[in-house]
């Protein structure tokens, strides 16, 4: 907190918007897609790894990467901006079943998920590592808390501690219950995803037999003329056994994503009682000041000047908490849409199915 | 089998249909309505019991009946005809909670199917028993197979012998695989109808709170303009309760009836092995008759005698099997028609209300 300014770097901005402090926003949104893994393999065949192809929407020329390549990046941006910015964990390192496709295709959606947010993000996305080589983003000297001295609210008057205190408890307040809702909401979807795929289809599939069973037994009766019911019911059966195979794929249609994004919420969140941390820290430290002034240990102006990146942390994390909110809005507005209507897609077309075998028996 | 033939009593003529030997039909369909049960007490009030309305749509006239009633006519019912008919038992008699509401209900439901079928049933309905008071009905002789004696195919061949074992053979194979098909669709209805009314409804319940938790929670961020999706999110997560409910009250529309029908024919077809049996004896007989001649026991003309009434049996079983096989179209038709019908509404109305919830979040 008393460190000195770094001589170089680019500043990060911050303006005041309408929601409050905000970040600077490009112009111009940066994006990734990762798409098209491949298996490589180096050392005459010895070591094996998936390369996934990551194509930047503004060169638009693929560039093969590794997971380990993901995570150096992650560890960059971790040291240099992990005080001031939360910066989610990428997916879990796997060793077994690596290679298995639906592993493969998981890792690629999450690793894509993590790029686009990284991408999303207006300083992060600003970041010198995306283009500087390796060695040079490695001298970088600009990391830990040492990002506060390169973020500078334009124009802001500096905020009173009463008013950075409140900001932070109200932020670490939020974090913690949404932390909380995220967390509940995901354990329920995991067991609504195991009955989904497990108890519930085979009901489904035992009543569809049932109905078929019995009207095999019907076929069996020599009485005449009851094919119509017949035929009716085993369409029937056969129709709960599509219900069955159904209600098995549908969690990959929505569950899947609202549990995808709940997940990368809760990695996000996760990393917030660390970022809180050093701002409570600071908060302590200038509470601290006036005993320490008293004793002569800093000077008045030293206090004044740590106040005042007091104030700065303070307009950083506002500026990340609005940029969460809004990120936030956005995701759980569309996560929630998409499985509404997928939702709505299910039931409608299991409604149909019915409807369908419904129209095959007589109406006496 | 060697029993004289009763001097009184009505003739039950069969005759040949376009499905084979069926019973003569009544021109008028008896039907009884059971409704509207009270609660009833004798000898000032020590012993309490419920009393249903009967009316026949013949006389319109109600008469009160208490179950013991039923009973009592089920008992003659079963004496007289359960030889050559299958007499479905009542509903169970039952001493703790008969008093409860919803097991009257049900009660008088059951006993109302029945009637019913008792009324449906030709032979059955043109007994004497419905219009003779108790006491002459119990001096009634015709009895246990005597019953046989007063049936009458009218204008129809004998049957070899060799059809009539073919045709017992048929029937027997066909009520036992009925028999383990109803069983079976039982016992998945009865577990499904738990899933729908325990575990199901709970996890739908407990996702709706878990939206409505988040929304909660996003309500707390301080960041102004989430009113739309806060608003959204907590109506989808009413919705899911909503859903919930239905889920729970679902398996009284449709699974029920399915059920009680069954349950019905589970009763039903729990008479047939007895009633077989019967046959099966008397073929038996037929075929030590050449013995018997031979060994002087019985003139020819009495073996001829024990063919004819076998062959009569035979006629009898196979219209009450063309019976039982018109009814049960008939049943079937009606009863996956209604399961399927509700089940179409259930799952419409479920997308009706998805669609409704995803109607209020906002498109981006």
């Amino acid at each position: 907190l008393l460190a000195k300014q770094p001589a170089k770097g680019t500043k990060l901005p911050i303006y005041m918007g309408e929601v409050g402090p905000v970040w600077a926003y490009p112009d111009y949104q940066l994006d990734c897609v990762v798409a098209d893994p491949k298996k490589g393999s180096k050392m005459y065949g010895l070591k094996s790894y998936i390369e996934y192809q990551v194509t930047p929407t503004t060169t638009n020329k693929p560039v093969n990467h590794r997971y380990k390549h993901f995570d150096w990046l992650y560890e960059r941006l971790l040291d240099k901006y992990g005080s001031a910015i939360p910066i989610p964990s990428l997916p879990d390192k796997q060793v077994t079943g690596r290679f298995e496709e639906e592993f493969i295709k998981m890792r690629m959606e999450r690793l894509q998920g993590w790029m686009s947010r990284m991408c999303r993000h207006p300083v992060v996305s600003s970041s010198e590592d995306w283009k500087t080589g390796k060695r040079k983003a490695e001298k970088d000297e600009t990391v830990g808390v040492m990002v506060f001295a390169t973020i500078e609210p334009e124009g802001l008057q500096d905020l009173d501690m009463i008013e950075v205190e409140q900001k932070c408890e109200q932020f670490s307040r939020f974090t913690k219950a949404m932390d909380d809702g995220v967390k509940d909401l995901l354990t329920i979807g995991n067991e609504h995803w195991k009955r989904c795929t497990g108890p519930l289809p085979k009901e489904y599939q035992r009543i569809g037999k049932a109905f078929q069973n019995l009207s095999a037994v019907f076929t069996t009766s020599g009485y005449e003329g009851e094919a119509t019911l017949t035929d009716a019911m085993t369409a029937a059966g056969k129709t709960y056994e599509e219900i069955a195979q159904m209600v098995a794929e549908q969690p990959k249609k929505d569950l899947h994503f609202l549990m995808e994004t709940n997940n990368e919420y809760k990695g996000l969140l996760g990393c917030f009682p660390d970022t809180i941390g050093v701002h409570k820290a600071a908060i302590e430290k200038v509470k601290e000041g006036d005993k320490l002034v008293a004793a002569s240990k800093i000077t008045s102006s030293e206090k004044t000047g740590m106040a005042k990146r007091a104030s700065t942390m303070s307009y950083s994390l506002q500026a990340e908490m609005n940029h969460f909110h809004s990120n936030r809005i956005y995701d759980y507005n569309r996560v929630m849409q998409q499985y509404l209507e997928e939702q709505v897609k299910f039931y409608e077309k299991i409604a149909e199915k019915l409807r369908q075998a419904h129209s095959q028996f007589t109406t006496m």
